[in-house]
Parts: structure tokens; sequence; C-alpha cells
């Protein structure tokens, strides 16, 4: 259910609400602080930014989510207690802290994620207030509610949730996501809190969550910057009363949770890419035949972050020359003479040979809002897809203007 | 003699010519084949682009200097002879013999450089012409002509030249290039020609050349993406009579020459990123106190590559929290609550802490033609500097546009 507006509280016993206590400079009057909470302790999973430079919650996030435990997600969007100092851990704990009396569970069950302008503190005083002020719902109003809580640069909110029935009980993932900006794929460079009703083990979902986000979120780029706050947090509190995935004894469970969960984190990451600043379209990415997916991986990931490429699809421009020169120096191993690509069916280089095509009909491949992009390197069995979104003017004055 | 018109003519013994044949379908009118021709064979040596998808002229200039000798250059703009198969490297083997005719030379001492369009096929026939109508002349008339016709998106021609007089003899090193787009430090991403009348060994000039490549045009970005055609090629005719540099005899004069070649390859490298598609600002990146040399050249091009930072230049915006990110996904190894960032003179975080800074003044060091910013990571001796340019929205509508 693309872009359903329950979202995360999809799932049952999950709860959330959400306030404006005054981060957000820009738009002010929008929610910028918000609770997220299951009614009983979840096994927890996490995944974050690879940048040497964590913000704060990362650091407190990766601690909760290594012990397995976890019950509730305080957030906050205007400032992102990144380049902090320890005055930014001791914030996010105090975060952690407020939320946890609040809500009345332990404050090491407390997850903390910020999004915003780097470099700034936190303005607690604010955030004390705000934390009294929230009121916790349930259903589409509150799932709405917290989806925009979270955007930054997002012109949109992004959810998703999926369902499936096992043995006659019906079970949910929610998802949410924000990101616009400082998005490329070294772990997500975005914030994601995904919620499911299943029972499941720590180990089992760190395990799905870490394989999927390399085929999801790791696919994304918007810019080739990589954020200090890149998140993904996947709670399980086991309500929907079906076994427990991860011992082993439900082979067949654990595919289709793992699926639908995948189904979640695609949209999602598309979902992202499409938002991207600025963006006017979604280009999907495919590599084939490359002599890994690991290749297939970087090479997918160099022609979605092309700055050239992606002028060439906002101008509708079939300049596949772009496309083959960031394969090129993208690291992965091939033979340009034998390589094909392809902008939506038409054949743009066959063998390494450029073909002619109608100018037209190229371009009308180039004009919807998704573009598809096909390399086949002809080099082995490596296949991956990615997203990514063509660059606009819009862009810059966006990140021309964003902190002044 | 920053800019010098005569350029690559300064040196004795260089004439050039250079005609309009048709090839640039932009700005039609304007010179777009040239040769250049030493008097007498010359030792060479040549860098080339790293990436994978190396255009025809690439393919065959590195076998000459491999070789180390050659005397003359053909070069055409408005075409890059890349992806273009075999017959593309048959229409390069041409243009040495069509050049080497005129000339009276071997055709095997001729280079040949093409930049333009990526995937589209030479017209030959346009070429042939060409050169029979090219007249060859000395001095600051024809040495402006022939920068002139190397541009592609380029606002201006780049040229340089520097003097040095050794036991009464006059010596000059001169150079000129092109490049504005596809620019990132992968090797040099744009074409560069060199010629010098002092005598040197091929060895000696190649090992010079490659060291100076990756101390000057390597560490310039504009865009992140790399191309098929760089080519750095440097020429020298031994005609100002002095002795052979290289075995070993003249250590000094080495050291002398080697400073000169960096004098004009640093000019040279950073009047393309002051003319980075589009831009208003050259960028000039120092990172001090990285463990090593290596790290401290990925954090420049990182930093400098930043479409983020780029962007926040270009806004004249103090958000050094970009610059940090860019850093923390470098692959530099440090401690970010030890590191120090600047804009101009004006300290915006020191040892990790953010500094209380007036935002005029950080403006006002964002304001000029060209900003300087420092990081010094605390985590060594290495350093490095390199250049970039801001990103601005014409630079979308030149790439937008470029091919149709």
């Amino acid at each position: 259910m693309p872009n359903h507006p329950a979202g995360v509280l999809a799932p049952k016993g999950f709860k959330s609400g959400a306030t404006y206590c005054g981060l957000k400079t820009y738009g002010a009057g929008k929610l910028d602080l918000g609770l997220l909470v299951s009614s009983v302790p979840c096994a927890a999973a996490g995944v974050y930014t690879q940048s040497l430079v964590r913000a704060a919650p990362v650091l407190l996030d990766s601690e909760i989510t290594g012990q397995g435990t976890a019950q509730a997600v305080i957030f906050n969007a205007g400032i992102a207690n990144a380049c902090t100092g320890e005055q930014g851990y001791y914030d996010a704990q105090e975060m952690q802290q407020l939320a946890g009396e609040k809500l009345g569970i332990p404050a090491n069950y407390v997850l903390v994620t910020s999004t915003g302008v780097i470099g700034h503190m936190l303005p607690m005083e604010k955030i004390r207030s705000g934390v009294e002020a929230i009121t916790l719902g349930e259903g589409e109003a509150a799932g709405t509610q917290a989806s925009f809580c979270i955007m930054t640069t997002d012109t949109r909110p992004k959810r998703a949730v999926a369902r499936f029935t096992w043995d006659g009980k019906v079970c949910f993932i929610g998802g949410m996501c924000k990101g616009a900006g400082m998005i490329h794929p070294n772990m997500a460079t975005m914030l994601c809190y995904l919620t499911t009703d299943v029972a499941a083990t720590p180990a089992f979902l760190q395990a799905v969550l870490s394989e999927l986000a390399q085929e999801t979120f790791n696919m994304i780029t918007v810019d080739g910057d990589t954020s200090t706050n890149d998140s993904v947090l996947l709670l399980a509190n086991g309500l929907s009363g079906t076994p427990v995935l991860g011992d082993g004894a439900s082979p067949e469970k654990e595919q289709v949770f793992k699926e639908a969960l995948r189904e979640v984190m695609t949209y999602l990451a598309k979902e992202i890419a499409r938002d991207g600043e600025g963006a006017t379209k979604l280009m999907e990415v495919w590599v084939r035949g490359a002599a890994s997916v690991k290749e297939a991986r970087l090479a997918v990931r160099t022609v979605a972050g092309s700055m050239l490429t992606k002028s060439a699809v906002y101008g509708g421009d079939p300049n596949w020359g772009r496309i083959l020169a960031a394969a090129g120096r993208s690291g992965a191993n091939f033979d340009p003479t034998r390589t094909d690509i392809y902008i939506g069916d038409v054949p743009l280089m066959l063998a390494g040979t450029p073909q002619p095509f109608e100018k037209s009909q190229a371009q009308a491949a180039l004009t919807g809002p998704e573009v598809y992009i096909t390399v086949d390197l002809h080099a082995g069995e490596g296949e991956a897809v990615g997203w990514g979104c063509d660059l606009t003017q819009e862009y810059v004055v966006i990140n021309s203007e964003y902190e002044t």
C-alpha cells in the first residue's frame, strides 16, 4: 500500500504524536518534534551512516540497537545535532530521558533521531516543553502527522505499508522516511523508521535489515553527499501473535516477511530519489552483465550520481556518451566495445557501436516522470538496480539558500 | 607570465595554425582544427585519463609518448572521437597521416587530440580539407588562435608561459589547455599541451610530468565526471641549446625546470577550475594535518567536489557542516572532535567545536572571486591543496542543452 497515510502506525500497538516546538526556522508552524512508541518492548535493529562524522543520535542509537531492544523513538527536524561535541551527546541523552519519563518506559529503550542543519546546538528548553505538549494518537491522522514532522527540504511525506496474513492473523509492516538532499549510497543517507507487529529475534531483524538496506536505500543518490545522521530503524513488537521469526522454525514466513520488508524499503527508497532536491524526474538505472553484483552496484551508483547524466536527463538529451563515461570511471571492469546502452526501450549503443535512432523516440523515453537507463556490460552475471533524479537549477537554488 | 598569448609558441622552434572546418555545431565560425609542430623532433611525455573508456586519440598518443619521440600535435574540438569503435581509431590514424604529409614528417611523430561530444564519428572529409587549409604561423597571433581552437564550453582561452635563463641562454616553457566540464581528478580530465625548448630525456620528462600532474591537474574538480579524452602532452625540442636534463649532470637545472613547469601547470589547472561550467568563483581547498598526503588529497577532492559545498559557496553561505560532512565521507582518517575549519581567515570550527563568528565576516570571505577553505585534521603531517568552483544554475542549463 504505497504512501498509505497510516505508515508506521499500521502495525498493531504503535502510537505517535507530533508538535511544533520552534526548531524549524523554515516553514514555521510545521511539526518538528515527534514520538513513536510501541505498547510493549520491541526487538530492534538499525543501520547507520558510514561517515566518520556521526551525529550524537547515531552514536546513541547504535548502542541501543546493538543490544536489540527498544520501545520508542523521539525525533526532531530542523537541527541535526551533528558536530555538536559532548554537549550534543548529553542533549540526545536528555531527549531519551524526557521521552522515557513521558511514556513511562526506561530511557534506554528510547531511540533518538535528529535531522536538519549541522553544527547547531539543540535548544533544549524548547524540546522540553515540546515533549510535554505531544499527544499520542493512532491511525491515519497520527501517522500523517508523524510523517510530516520528520520533513526538512522534502516536498511531501514518504510512507508505505505492507500487509500479509499468516494462519488467519493479519500482519503489517509500516514505514516512513525523510530525505531529499545529502543523499548518496553509503548507508542510506536519510532517516527511516520501520515498524511491524510480527515477532522476531533482534539478530534476524538486523540481518534482514542490513541486507535489504544494501539493495534499497544504499542504491539511491541525489547529490553524492552523505549525511552525518543516516539511520534506518526497525522495531518489531510481536503483537500480531505470530511465531517468532529468526529461530529457524518458520523459514517460509521469514521469506514472506523479508519480501514484504523489501517492498516497503524499495518503495521508500524510490520516493526519496523521486523527491531529490529540485528534481523533476526519477531515474532508474539497471546494470546487467557486470563481473559481480558489487561491480554492478558501483556502476549503477556512478551513472545515477553523475552530474552530467543527471543534467542530460533533466534536459531530455539522449547523450549516452555521458552514461558510458560514468560507467568507465565507476571502478567496474568491462570492455567498452561489448557494452550496450538503452534509454527506455531505445538502444543507443550496442556492442560499443553507436546506433542510429530517432531522436524524437529517445527524447520521448526521457520525457516522462520516470526515466529508465539500462547498461549491459556483457562481462558476467552481476546485476543491480538503483535510483537517482535529474539535476535542475532548483537544486542549486535550494542549496545555496538552505541555512542563511 | 600567466595567460601570455604566445602560450605553446613561446619556446623556440614551435609553430601552429588553426582553421574552422565545420566540426563545432555551436559557435560556428570559431576555430575547430589545429596543428602544433616543432621544427625538430622532440622528447615527448604524456599523461592520460584513467577511465576504462578511452577515446581513440588517447590510445594512439599513449603509444607514441611511450616511445618517447614526437614532433607535432593535430587537434580538433567539437567531436571527441570517443566511443567510436575501430573506425574511430582508423580516423585518428588518418589524422596523423594527414598532418604528417602536410608537415613532411613521419606520421608516427604526430600526436592527436580530440574534444567535444562523445559517440559521434568524425566527418573525415571536413578534416581532410581542413588540414589543407591550415597555415602555420609563429608568435602571439598564432598562439592565440591555437588556444581558441581547442575550446568547447570554455568561456576563455587558457595559456601560460614560464621563462628562465641558463648560462646566458633564455629558455621557455609554454602551455595551453582546455576544460570546463567533465572535470575531476583522475588524471586531468582535460586537454593540455606543454612545449619547451630545453633538452631533456623522455624518461625525465615523463617522470616530472607524472609527478606534477598529481599535484596540479589531478587536484581540480568541476563536476566529478571524468572524461574519455584526458591528455596532457609535453614536447621538449632542445632548441635553447642547454644541456640535456635527465642524465644526472644538471640536478640544479632539473629542479629549476621542474619548478617552472609546476608554475605553468598550477596556473593552467586553476584556470580550468575557475572556468568550470557556469562557475562564478574559484574555490581553493587546503587540507593540513592529514595522516598522509594521499589522505589530504582525498579530503581536498571530496570537499572541493561536494555539490553541497559548491552550492553553499555559490550562495555565500558559511555552512561549514557541509565541509566537515564531505571530509567525513572522503576516506581520510581523522577525529572530528580535533578538526578545525576556516573559510578565508575566519575560524568556523576549532577542535570540533562550532565557533561564534560574525556572519557578515564569514559571508565576506565567501563573496570574492576566490574562496579559500582550510581544514586542519590534526591527524598527521599530510598536506594538499586543490581547486574547484561553485555550482550554479548555469551549470545545469549548459549541461541539459549541450548536445541537442
